[in-house]
């Protein structure tokens, strides 16, 4: 059954925009989503990831390497010799299911390898087939805090480092996490929401016309999948097009000291531990424009990305009621009064 | 013993019909079941099974695959050619029993052939089991939430992703999840209750004609189950081709938008949460239309559908005392006037 | 050691004649006996197992099937052709002994023929060794619940299905349930008390020359078992006789339309949920008017067997501070006036 | 080491009446001994293991059975035929050390016959140890219950069922459990405590005169144990001989319905639960008479092992504050005004 | 490196005479140490073990046995014969490292021959490691209670009983249990605390002088510890010489009665539980004395070991809110009124 | 790619002395660094690391021994001839991966050799790996007490004792920790806090020309790091070369009697437990004079580096809700009056 297509996702704009950027630039960090439930989140991320351009990869290899890249940037390629011949492949979007074990996400012993032939070799995990593409969690607040920390941490290195069960090896582990949720419910550790590059709400829409429109869409593309994605195979073609460009354009985007100076007053009026919201801005700002032709970045990309890009790393204000939107906005229309 | 005919259950009305929809159109989501005890809720599951028109399957597929289906769809029928005959197989219906291992619900490693043949094969599990026909859990409030949570991701999906001891592998896995409880106790999480279609109460009858008739049958059953049985082969039998002619009829069914309309209304009326409300709406009410020869779906069926598809979807009102059952009553009434 | 004999129990009628109801029909459902410490509650089980005729079995089964069973009943039967000969075998009284595994109980791989046979073949556990016989639990209130659950699911339906370590099979299990404890405790969960057929009660007795009685009686037998089971072998035969007569009249005993409607009175005025209550009236009273030798169901079967059979099935009034049995006596004042 | 000598302990005489009566007739049940801390409650079960004459016993049966006992009394003398000579063996006193694991307890899976031979076997365990004995556990009150729970079971039936790990077998366990602890820290169940026969309080004596000669008696017996022991030798072989006599003359006490009558209002009196209070105060009546050399029991023998025997069955009087043992006493005063 | 030497260590004069009483004597129980950190408690007992003169040993026998002791004692022993020649061996100080798994403490399976021989052999523990010297826990108060306990009886008992994994045996462990931490935060049991038989406090000193040449020392040590040490060389043999020379005299010293009568004052008193308060008091005591090569122990020996002796075995008395220290000088002045 | 350069962290100056300082004599003790989230102290420990010389070391020594440390230093040395030609090493930085299990951190027994080749051997773990070097933890208080525990156990003695599973050996294990963390969230139990040497507090720069600068160059970093590597080679080269001087330099470095006067009178200001802080200081105020090449300790030193020596020994002190670091500037500056 082929996904359903991203550009028929209807309204939800900020969660897409936020998964576009993470795809110009996936360094800018994982991507949380939260809101509420049957809005089309899970659907989202599989939706993207079919869009988005195969790529190629040394054959054979379990971590998917990019030829371009040295031989020693895996266990694999550092033994065997690179085929002459490379291999296309989409881009993996990796599930984490309820239930998987945590020897299946970081990886372990190859034990058929070693009952029958005695020797010690490694079977890769989920972090191995995320390589160079998305890893998801749904309701990620009901994973162990351990475990969203250890998925963080190889996120933010893009290495996984194995030490267990007498196994010691480190192996590329490049990928953007993109965990649902409801941080709200206060279950994420503020230093794990913070780990986060993109925060973004989703809601129920509340108009009639939408919400006919969304179980519409559901419903013709359950009953003929493929005649739905026929439909918008044009819009997907235009926005996979528009996402190359933005990836070879990056590289030169512009970010001016003005933009820089914006970016710090933001987070000093809102009070963000550390220099990472900062970083953020920095970054998603630059993939934004990107994103959009542009060279350099200007304060309305900063402004419009603010939200995604702060909200979560407030501090807890008793005197100040508000939500976190409602704080990054009211602390943009301070910094950018124009 | 044969099974207890399901029309010869005495009252229990909604909960007969929330059966028979799903048995119309599985993709409605699982039932849940909530109540008294001792109202029958696991004969009629059993019934409902026994009555179903059996099925063609892949012979020797432990998924019991549909001839109909590409041979990609298991790995079981990706490696071996399809028999040119089929077989007949009967709808199956699952139990978790009380005591069974995470392992044999997903599946697990072939400990026989691990040990025997050392190779890494795969033993399916009750997942397995059930594709294609139903899965029963009594007292599903009493499972640990990761394990509901995991049986309904896999009914949601229809496949079943196992990552575990090495396995890594998918299969088919499409079946109605059927639960008993009482949830009312509060103990399954608002996140679980709203990823069941279809929630229907059952009360033990107060009508001393009614409990009189129900312990008759019921002791005339045990008595004799092969004549009692035969006293109803004939209504089980058009039954079973009304629900025939309504899987046909299904497809062509049309749903209005005036219907969509109708349904967005009442689930913004109770503010529930995403979409689900009236997705679920729009398939119970076409599968309700089909099962009674309907060709469009009217506000009569998504009346007469909305307590079960919604009362479960509603968040907790401090404001209103009233049970949600009342809730769901009062908002059809705004919303249908007439 | 001979077992104490049945008939020389001093007192404790009611739950005396509860174990000899379960014996006449054992689909009344187990027993639950609950009271005081120290009165002899695991000695009247085991002495009525020990009353019992013995019974015909297939040589060799490890579920001792009855030779008039069908083949395909066990797994044993299923595979081994019935001997020509049957064994007689006495009805089996089995202890669940504190420790016991949970792989004991319900029955596990056979790690023998596993390790030295490399083949994967089942070994039966406590449920088939108490096929067509008796499980007693002391102090049923201490198991965990699941284990309770699992028990009574297997004691209804007479079936042990097991789903385990790669094992997937079904065995008849039938048995009469017997649990001891004391459930005021409130340590058992309504559900699974509702689940027990009878409930009785039993006290120490405060007559003193009741006491000596038992204190006599007690020590004779500890001192020479076998002389003290000898002076009673003759009302212990007069029993055994009364119960194989009770046994071949059950089929034929009438249960009329009135008294299903004194059951159903009862019930509903004592607000019992579902109709357990009425279907185990209905089966007490025809078992014990079978005992009896009564071929027609009277109120007075009813009003004799109505707190054994509704007591535990009460939901907790806080209007009412009387105790479940006072209420069932009283409802019974109201239902029966005569 | 030679053992403390049982007759160079100094006071603690209700204590060493408990084990003394224990030693007479074990059917009395466990004994239980609370109180402060280093008192010599280990010394003394030690010490009266030590002075108890050897037994015979079958050469190389694990159990020790006695070679006037059936064959099939375990497993081993079931298999091997009777060696004609028999063995002359210490009585056994077992500790269960802490950090024991539950398998060496019951016995478990021999494990290096079942890894060398690929065999079943069962490897004897403390119960096995300690059958015609005593098991001593320090600290009762810190094991725990269901492990207390199996060993009052196995205690009151002579019988170690196991069944585990595959293994299904009965093996015989007779012995008296001894138990030290503080009761009245409230960490025993009420359950529990009523299971064991005699429970007795022992103190930190408070005479000068009196602890000067414990500590002098201790330090001189660890300075020459020999030398020590030897002083005590005659009183030692004394009482020794007083134990032998009263086994003897034991089956032939009277315990005269007058005494049974007593025992009943005494029980009465405190309300105890069940009967086990007059089974206890009986047995324990006649060996405390069988120990004195008298033939028939009077109220006297009742009056005096009355606390022990009955302390640890009082229900808790919220009306009265007075300790169990006040109570027993004030019962004894009102029963026999004498 | 040389261990710091004993008689380099400042003030703790505490400590340091209740680690020499106990080399004199290791009958007197273990010591406890407890109070501010970085007060120097492990390199004090490291210190005492380097200074003690080494002892003869059976050569290869994994617990050090003394050449002059039977055969029997130990497994080891009683299966080789006791070789001609005796190895010289250090005391031997044991730590039992955080960390450490209980099977390394107590000894177990021997996996390595288990697994290639197929033969059950035990692989001594700490237990057998510490035999004849000094087993050292820091931070005794963050082991679980029931390690603890293990290691009171077996330091007790002077034996280890082994009976885990298919294993049972019994082999020497005489040792010195010193354990260091703050009892004070509540965390022992007072029945653990009782059975230490020295408890003293060490604090932080508070003199500039006293703290300036603590560092001093430790620098020197540290920068040069073999010239440290030779510095320290002389005063260490004489010290060296004085404890031989007390365990020497030690069974010659007398302890009158009238110094008995003055340790059971005491404790009655102080209302301390049992005699083991007593029993401590005159070993103490009687060490003291040898240490100070006195021949009868005297009022002025008890009065001065008192407090270590005594300040662990006072039962919290709610009307008495000064400290234990405070609370045995006070009875030391009212016993002792000279 | 490079790691970032040490010399091109912008602000943070307490954290990088106090790095520097543990370079120069790491017997100082571990360094925990504690503040706010994204303040680059990961980034910090990396930069040293590659900042500081290679080292020699024995060719093929798991533990990388200095070629001049005597052979019995290491198990493998201890076997193994030394080689005649040495390898240079990096000095090794080890990261405490999240989800490294105990057995990859103190080294376990090597399966593969124990399946293979049925020998006991012992696979070094991660505190072998870092001898010489350091041992990073990133939110060491996420960290169980006792793994903190044995992790400061090892560092503090240079040693790691490994006894488990059969295993009982000694390796040299001589390392900085530095962990960092939020202690003021209370997680660290105070008697592990105590035990790190130095202790300094990072915060976001609050300058907006700060945050710009650090944002700029972390991206070029991120864009080029060769370039940005190479443009601070020189700063780099020169801080180098003033760590090795100050190595050579510390033996010699004069601590006079005042100063340790200086350092007594400040810890008893602030009632610091034992004499840990004393310790800390000298050693501290000695490295820093070294690494400014001065040789004497003046107050001038002590002042600079009290508060990360003293900040974590201070008891909560509920009359003075000051801050830590303000509890120790204000001491400093009364006994520093000049």
């Amino acid at each position: 059954m082929p996904t359903f297509p991203f550009t028929a996702i209807v309204a939800q704009d900020e969660m897409k925009l936020a998964l576009l950027i993470a795809a110009v630039d996936p360094s800018v960090g994982g991507v949380l989503v939260f809101g509420d439930r049957g809005t089309g989140k899970s659907t989202a991320i599989r939706a993207l990831a079919a869009l988005l351009p195969s790529m190629k990869a040394v054959p054979g290899c379990p971590y998917a390497c990019d030829p371009a890249s040295p031989p020693q940037a895996c266990p694999h390629c550092a033994k065997n010799p690179r085929p002459k011949k490379n291999v296309q492949v989409p881009v993996p979007v990796v599930d984490l299911p309820l239930g998987a074990t945590e020897d299946r996400v970081v990886g372990a012993l190859d034990l058929e390898r070693a009952l029958s032939l005695g020797e010690k070799a490694f079977e890769p995990g989920l972090l191995a087939k995320a390589n160079r593409g998305f890893l998801y969690i749904d309701e990620v607040n009901l994973l162990e805090d351990h475990l969203v920390d250890l998925l963080l941490d190889v996120a933010a290195s893009g290495v996984n480092t194995v030490e267990r069960e007498g196994l010691s090896l480190r192996h590329p582990a490049k990928f953007v996490l993109v965990g649902s949720g409801n941080p709200e419910e206060g279950e994420l550790r503020p230093q794990l929401l913070d780990r986060f590059g993109l925060a973004c709400e989703v809601v129920t829409p509340t108009e009639i016309k939408t919400r006919i429109d969304v179980v519409r869409r559901r419903d013709a593309y359950e009953r003929d999948p493929d005649a739905f994605c026929a439909a918008h195979a044009k819009s997907e073609k235009a926005l996979q097009k528009k996402l190359t460009s933005a990836r070879e354009l990056l590289p030169s985007v512009d970010v001016p000291d003005a933009a820089l100076e914006s970016a710090a007053r933001l987070c000093l009026a809102l009070g963000t531990d550390g220099l990472r919201g900062e970083l953020t801005l920095m970054r998603t700002a630059r993939a934004l424009a990107a994103f959009e032709g542009a060279s350099t970045v200007t304060d309305e990309h900063l402004k419009r990305i603010a939200p995604s890009a702060l909200r979560h790393r407030l501090r807890r204000n008793p005197l100040d009621e508000s939500g976190s939107t409602a704080r990054v906005t009211r602390a943009v229309a301070e910094v950018f009064p124009g």
